[in-house]
């Protein structure tokens, strides 16, 4: 075409990150982006803190509003536009225009996918109950709060420990309500291992939680499109709401017909320039597959700063650099009150699955020198090739000052340090930050005598 | 010798771990430990929050004492007495007993150095006075705290803004003394660049200190062995107390006569072993030379940091194990009242000395997401080669959750890391740990524009 559009669908972390930087490379490009709410480039992951009342208003989260971008940046944002299909023979879109209830066809240049990924739920009758709340969105987040607010509910069940039931947990339990988690396997936290995650779940009990482990949802105790209680394997729970924290699924059912080739649980495989198996469609974000660079092999992680980067490589792909994403690492962090939970890289379990001989230490220590006004406990554990030495994982659970510490451990992996190496980094120290020996370099002391 | 004597000058960071690394390897050697004060293993870099009243006793500074070295680990550790002189043909050393002031001969079969550093002070008049502090010894700083709670001095003079005098500024603040720094050049904290230094002359100027920058100490006022004011090329400042901070020397004077090689400012050369060019004579600590992992030259750094890991590597070698301490990078974090700065590898002046073509860039941001309560402002500014985008240096300033930031650029400068993959790399974010990018990560994609 000669006007040599793109389009963009969705209008969050990767697609605006996209269309920002394609319009920082190419001032005059046509950007159209079709986003089914009507907010765009809002902190998904902020919801949480929303919810809380941590975080006043919701506008808060909104880092530009399309307003913005079709002012300042002259970004065509649709808003309100749900795409329905893609045509990629006939480089086409279908896009169903909500307010007008108006279906339309939209021709591109180039396309990039940027939809996202929603709250995974089992297919369960009462899955759009009034009172079931995913909240992957920053609509679905207004909507909780509102319901919270408008119909004071007491009691909450949570299914799943993840990170975004564990931070909803802390919500709701700062809004007043008793909160019950259920979660399916041994361990809140399955990106932990069983050791680390049973620490999770005791400071989880800590607070207040009601913790039922290894209980599955069955099914939901239903009355006028109202959750009553939840039913699993073992007990029915009275539920006045009931919020999905089974992680994230990529939003590409529309895809399921188009010649876009789907990859690990169902995201759009892409390289490491974000580009499908169809030439001139792109994808990036919670939509697409992400590279683990420890263990080599395609993963499904939702997470906004992946978001944001394969978003950046993508767009400035379609600018005509040329850019790549190398992937991640798996590093992510959360905090559940005073507590703060931290990994990356591959887990005890990864290692087995992929038969590496791996050896692992666990240290306790301080954030602080010992005898510092603050010192919280950190604990932490490396996973290690018993061979080489070569970093494989790291996970850490403290209090105030635990938990960025993975960024060090993060940096080493990717660039295959050792324990060694660690042992040999000239980290920072003065009382107030460290020990002497920063507490992921104590636990490296231990694991080296076993290497 | 038949009894394969291990003899250590200084009971402190690196000499103790040094011993205790032996007595692990060694359970059966025989182990002397020559210490000038009643101390051992305590943490020098505690004591300006000692002299604050943040930490209540200077018994809390203290790790292991004498007592329990000697008999847990079965060390002779012999405190106050000074060790005069070496003799490396003959292997045996001169040390005063400073209770019975007795001089002994002591011979070795192997030994290491571990004297520390002090304070430095020019050699002016009245560098002795009874209110002239430098704070290099817990007994210097025992001393200190002693003078303030028994004289109540009203004002102090720092001299010299490096990490000691300004950790000493807050202390003395915290006690409520009027307190003036005088410092020699333009900016404190000279190890940043002048851009960053002033950001820190700012942020101490608003703590109510007065700060003299360009200001040379040219004589003391003295007063029957007390200062009354400090002189300078300027003016005259009246002092109940005077505080050296003017940063640390080798403790190697006792040293003059013998056939050890001094290097860079007269600290001991040493090669990775921690080995001295005398056969069976190591070095370790503030005593010793570091290797500079960036510019790749031996320098002078004083800390524990350091002092801990060559100790570490000393006593290792000296156990008949295989161990190199590869250097550092000049990591180093400061904490001044609400501010934090942090520094690792080189600054700009170095570069240019180097003839190293460089770009820089420096960015602001916020320490956890932008709507997440507390979030705090920093500063990154990043040093790279423009050839190669290679990390040459990095230097934070901010308030709570700044300065620990340096470690992910520390470990990227030692690892010869490139500012895009600083951007690449997968570091941990939630909304109350940091922005979606880090902001080491913001300060590499401004950077990346240059490269």
């Amino acid at each position: 075409m000669a006007d040599n559009t793109l389009v963009i669908i969705g209008g969050d972390a990767a697609g605006m990150t996209a269309a920002s930087k394609v319009r920082r490379e190419q001032p005059d490009r046509k950007i159209i982006v079709f986003e089914k709410s009507q907010y765009t480039s809002y902190s998904a992951c902020g919801i949480p803190y929303f919810i809380s009342e941590t975080v006043k208003s919701a506008e808060e989260l909104v880092v530009r509003s399309p307003e913005e971008f079709r002012k300042k940046y002259k970004i065509d944002v649709r808003t309100m536009h749900l795409v329905l299909e893609v045509d990629t023979d006939n480089k086409k879109i279908k896009v169903l225009d909500k307010e007008k209830d108006e279906e339309i066809w939209q021709e591109y240049d180039q396309l990039l996918i940027a939809t996202g990924g929603h709250s995974f739920c089992p297919d369960i009758e009462g899955q759009d109950a009034e009172n079931a709340f995913g909240i992957s969105t920053l609509k679905s987040g207004i909507k909780l709060e509102k319901y919270i607010e408008d119909k004071k509910p007491k009691s909450a069940v949570i299914i799943g420990g993840g990170y975004i039931g564990l931070e909803m947990a802390e919500a709701l339990l700062i809004r007043g309500l008793k909160v019950t988690l259920i979660n399916r396997s041994e361990q809140v936290m399955n990106t932990l291992d069983p050791d680390m995650g049973a620490m999770v779940s005791d400071a989880v009990r800590n607070l207040g939680v009601t913790l039922y482990l290894n209980e599955e949802l069955k099914a939901f105790d239903l009355k006028d499109n109202m959750i009553k209680g939840v039913v699993t394997n073992k007990r029915t729970i009275k539920a006045d709401i009931v919020i999905f924290g089974m992680g994230s699924a990529p939003n590409t059912a529309f895809l399921k017909g188009s010649k876009i080739k789907l990859g690990v649980k169902d995201a759009i495989a892409v390289n490491t320039k974000m580009e499908t198996n169809i030439k001139d469609v792109w994808a990036a974000g919670d939509c697409a597959e992400t590279f683990h660079l420890v263990s080599k092999k395609q993963v499904y992680i939702a997470l906004g700063t992946l978001a944001n980067k394969s978003g950046l490589v993508a767009g400035s792909n379609i600018a005509g650099e040329k850019s790549v994403f190398p992937g991640g690492v798996g590093t992510a962090v959360c905090k559940v009150c005073s507590y703060e939970v931290a990994r990356t890289g591959l887990l005890e379990k990864d290692l087995k699955a992929m038969k590496i001989d791996y050896v692992t230490a666990t240290t306790k220590s301080k954030t602080r020198a010992h005898y510092y006004p603050g010192a919280k406990d950190i604990t932490v554990k490396l996973l290690a090739e018993k061979k080489s030495g070569r970093l494989l994982g790291a996970q850490i659970i403290g209090e105030e000052g635990a938990a960025k510490r993975i960024d060090v451990l993060a940096t080493a992996l990717t660039h295959n340090l050792t324990v060694q190496n660690i042992i040999d980094l000239d980290l920072s120290y003065a009382p107030p930050f460290s020990p002497v020996w920063d507490p992921v370099q104590t636990a490296a002391r231990k694991l080296i005598n076993d290497i």
